[in-house]
């Protein structure tokens, strides 16, 4: 089975800034950003690049952990006592990258879903940590480094753009509509019957994918 | 002789946010930043890291050349054709990191004073480039690794800050006036027949640092 990153978004801060870290996430062949909580955030800095990249959403951390827990590894970005550093590459298989919050890191509920912890050792004495797209991104590297991942074809200085997908929504920020929220609760009373987050047995899952996230001016 | 790193920002815009960038210069032991030309920007988002680099400011590219190759290699951060892959961390002693523009890359003039350069690889279709403070992050984790820098101590999950040094300006932007451009020409008129920039054989150098650069609220 072909190795694919994933990376997790929970609780972002309203209008947070997504764009750079959805710029890294594209460049280093992520294949989903998984967005779980609130999801009204912009797509400032991503130059582009969110309309290439797949977005689910879930409401709930459980429900995310019930979707990437069937093929994939979660990996904490924190320093905890047990964390190894990213430069050992400590992974097995397909992994989903869970980001702390940039002033608290990750919550013990959020740590709980991790199967390991990967962190970037730091050697000056400047700052307690990383900006967290900064981090992720070195992360991120690390994981196509060590997957294997082809390198994109380029084009004199600069790696070439894929031709952006079809379906395009003029729609600046991933708003979440009333009628969206009604849907998501009447789905996840379904789920709760009927085996929902099974349905990759048949074919390709849609579940949760948002179609268009952003686009950009 | 230890092993340093440089990182040198080149006519970066009015207002650019530098904070980032210095707050993983700091993170990843980078000695100083090197600022040339208009230094007339903000250290948003550097969480304090600012107070723990050293800054040198040139006017000239030509000037910033003369003080770093005494020591250094200077390599470019850019896609070229005969750019190495960082991650086969291409380094032989001290380095000065020269980093592109976000909109055009370096200069054939800023490619002219580097000794060589290195890329960050990339996988997916959805962007042409990084990034300009992650890539530099990216590329100065990896000198780190490289130099064998000691990792810093930790506390719980963050590694521990420094104490700030004792002198503090309460300036909020690296602002120039007329009185320093003044000072600077004729500095520069003396370096032409002094030798100015060999004043390392008499002991640390002091030439073009900026006492502090900004304080931060």
């Amino acid at each position: 089975m072909a190795i694919e990153s994933y990376v997790v978004v929970h609780n972002i801060a309203k209008k947070h800034n997504v764009g750079t870290l959805a710029r890294s996430a594209t460049a280093f062949g992520v294949s989903e950003i998984i967005i779980v909580g609130r999801r009204d955030f912009n797509a400032f800095g991503s130059h582009g690049s969110t309309s290439h990249l797949r977005f689910r959403h879930f409401h709930s951390l459980t429900d995310a952990n019930l979707y990437l827990k069937k093929d994939c590894d979660i990996c904490g970005v924190e320093i905890t006592d047990g964390a190894v550093s990213v430069t050992e590459h400590p992974f097995k298989k397909s992994t989903a990258f869970l980001l702390g919050n940039e002033g608290t890191g990750l919550s013990a509920k959020e740590c709980e879903m991790c199967d390991f912890f990967v962190y970037i050792p730091q050697y000056g004495g400047g700052t307690a940590s990383l900006n967290v797209t900064v981090a992720a991104s070195i992360v991120l590297h690390h994981f196509g480094v060590w997957a294997g991942f082809s390198e994109r074809i380029r084009d004199g200085n600069k790696f070439v753009v894929a031709e952006k997908p079809l379906k395009q929504v003029s729609r600046k920020y991933c708003t979440e509509t009333d009628d969206s929220i009604i849907e998501e609760r009447k789905s996840r009373r379904e789920n709760a019957s009927n085996g929902f987050f099974d349905e990759g047995k048949n074919g390709a899952s849609s579940a949760n994918l948002l179609d268009s996230v952003f686009t950009e001016e």
